[in-house]
């Protein structure tokens, strides 16, 4: 589905040989048949931002994109001039097959950092992804497909307005992911009639609700991009309160099914900071606990170690975030086992099988709350991370 | 060695059935025998700190400190007022011992957070190790047995002034270790005759270049204790430049070991900036580089991946530390893998069969350097993190 779910939309994902994997689909293309073509982004601030994040943020910037082109197996990062250069005759050559200028063509791009990309079979694979381009749900399917890399699993949202209009969409990223951004590519499409600028508003909103407050590894990517198109075929002009509700929704979906297949994890880890002064100061400890790699070893091996959490919790400066260290508690799978800043419950009274862990920390300092997810720290992550093929 | 070296101080080490470990050495006691009872020390800014740091924060505060007794296996850490009533009653039981007043012996713990110490084992303990202090280097190498935890071997440091003053030291530490004061437990001998304010003044600086400058997991210790005692037994007063150059080499020394015994570690990284704006902006730069995981992981595969090193350093921010991308150079143990922000010579050509790694980076915005140290991120890190019995 993905995608195409959204009216207006066409997909393909094709198999370019960009990817070092034999047999992967490794290029996407989505293509907005209007008849709107508004469109909103968020990209990484990482100061070393690839060639294809800075070619597709100036073609957003006018709220304009008829299309997008995504490749897996290069990053397009730390390239340079000729990195650029690819980018550009990439959107060139997709503008040219659907009739559009190469202004309103985003380009993502996502693999290994500081190579260029075989732009010949860039430049193929996107003639070979405009013939399959397709509205059908499998289209949309070969899409999320092309996009992976260390991704186990595609990962989509499907969801339907109050008045028949729709939003889809595809997302990739399972390392490299930290709560600044913390995706690698994902497009979001609707059919709903809206502005550049309410989509550009949506879109910040839910983006820092949802991929900004996971981290699976703590570490920004150079790459990261999300978009969100408007084709407007639904003819339906939603309820703002509505429409941002539900990107909200779509973007939340999406990040939860980053941290699901996070590289490595056995534990989808959710840790919500309630009784702070301020949301921001709830924020502020959720992501110093998420950000523990001791913690997330411990998750790994079934010890709920309230330890671990409290002293990532004693990291966060008081200016930061205002509480008392004897007042906070914290529960894990609904098991008190830390009270007034010391033990609680014994920790052998929590049920650590299930895949998802929930760690609710209360500072008893205000109203606010925040929720962050990670996932825990295994062998595997360092497996995937160490012991690849360089 | 370790304590003892420096002459005036008595140590010991002994086993007092603290530590699950059967047969472990956990106790260990240092007493300065004088003339001077000066000293200085710096403790974790963690605000969940344990009860022996609270203690101990009050007893160096007037500047005097006669003795210390340090155990491990347990930290004594979130413990309340009963955790601080135990860190109280073994103060007033050596203070007893060695016919001092209370406020004048500093506690450390070490090990689990959470749980009270047997504290009938820890007054026994304090008896047997004033009973085996002795000014021997059998003494004070086995105070350094004492303070191990995951340590894989005691870390000491012995060090000669050029008019035959002395310095000694030992630390303990290998897991849980942020560039905040990074260490679990530290304390280091002089016999020159200083005052307690020249103690903190050398202290405060040799700390900040040393401990507060390696980090093997990015994780902040709820018990970091440095403390630095002087005897005045040389009857030498040293030159202040001098005696500041070798707390600060005693730091570093100790500093390093501790990067050289990091859980599960088989890298030991330095990282060096140079071409920054101010010593600031370097440390910034090498912090976010050492915080790295995917680095981290890359490196214990022996993959001197230069897209994580610059992935990382594009997340300072630019206020913090000014510099352009694309006039950024990394070098890998001696070579240039990455040149103007891109591709330089194959990291093929980079040998990495030491246990040392050097990454040097060259922001190329101004003089100012900065180092810090870090380890590789292994499946052993893992495996001590997350398999051990809980």
């Amino acid at each position: 589905m993905s995608v195409t779910f959204a009216q207006g939309f066409a997909a393909s994902g094709v198999e370019a040989g960009i990817s070092a994997v034999a047999g992967k689909k490794d290029l996407a293309l989505v293509v907005n048949n209007g008849p709107l073509d508004a469109a909103a982004g968020v990209f990484t601030s990482n100061r070393f931002c690839a060639a294809p994040v800075q070619w597709s943020r100036k073609v957003v910037a006018d709220g304009h994109v008829k299309a997008v082109i995504l490749n897996s197996g290069g990053a397009n990062a730390c390239t340079g001039e000729e990195g650029y250069a690819q980018s550009k005759a990439t959107a060139e050559t997709v503008a040219a097959l659907v009739g559009t200028d190469p202004d309103d063509v985003a380009v993502c791009s996502t693999g290994l950092i500081g190579e260029l990309l075989p732009l010949d079979h860039v430049l193929d694979g996107a003639k070979a992804a405009h013939a399959a381009l397709a509205a059908t749900p499998e289209a949309g399917a070969d899409a999320s497909h092309a996009i992976m890399t260390t991704d186990t699993k595609p990962k989509t949202v499907e969801l339907e307005g109050s008045n028949g209009w729709r939003i889809g969409g595809m997302v990739k990223g399972s390392g490299m992911i930290a709560p600044q951004l913390a995706t690698m590519l994902c497009v979001i499409t609707t059919d709903a009639v809206v502005s550049a600028g309410q989509l550009q508003a949506a879109l910040a909103v839910a983006a820092e609700h949802s991929f900004n407050r996971i981290d699976v590894d703590g570490c920004m990517s150079t790459n990261d991009t999300v978009l969100l198109l408007a084709s407007g075929a639904s003819g339906v002009e939603p309820d703002k309160d509505e429409f941002n509700a539900l990107v909200k929704k779509a973007c939340a979906s999406l990040a939860r099914q980053i941290i699901g297949d996070g590289e490595g994890a056995s534990h989808d880890i959710r840790i919500t900071v309630t009784g702070a002064t301020t949301e921001d100061a709830a924020l502020a400890c959720g992501r110093a606990v998420a950000a523990s790699n001791l913690l997330k070893c411990a998750i790994s091996g079934n010890d709920p170690n309230w330890g671990r959490i409290v002293s990532s919790l004693g990291t966060v400066p008081p200016e930061v975030a205002p509480y008392e260290s004897d007042k906070v508690t914290v529960d894990v799978n609904g098991v008190r086992i830390c009270e007034n800043g010391g033990a609680g419950r014994d920790r052998s009274e929590v049920d650590m099988t299930p895949r998802e862990v929930h760690i609710d920390i209360d500072l008893n300092a205000g109203d606010a709350e925040a929720t962050v997810w990670t996932d825990d720290l295994t062998h595997e992550y360092v497996h995937i991370n160490a012991d690849y093929e360089s």
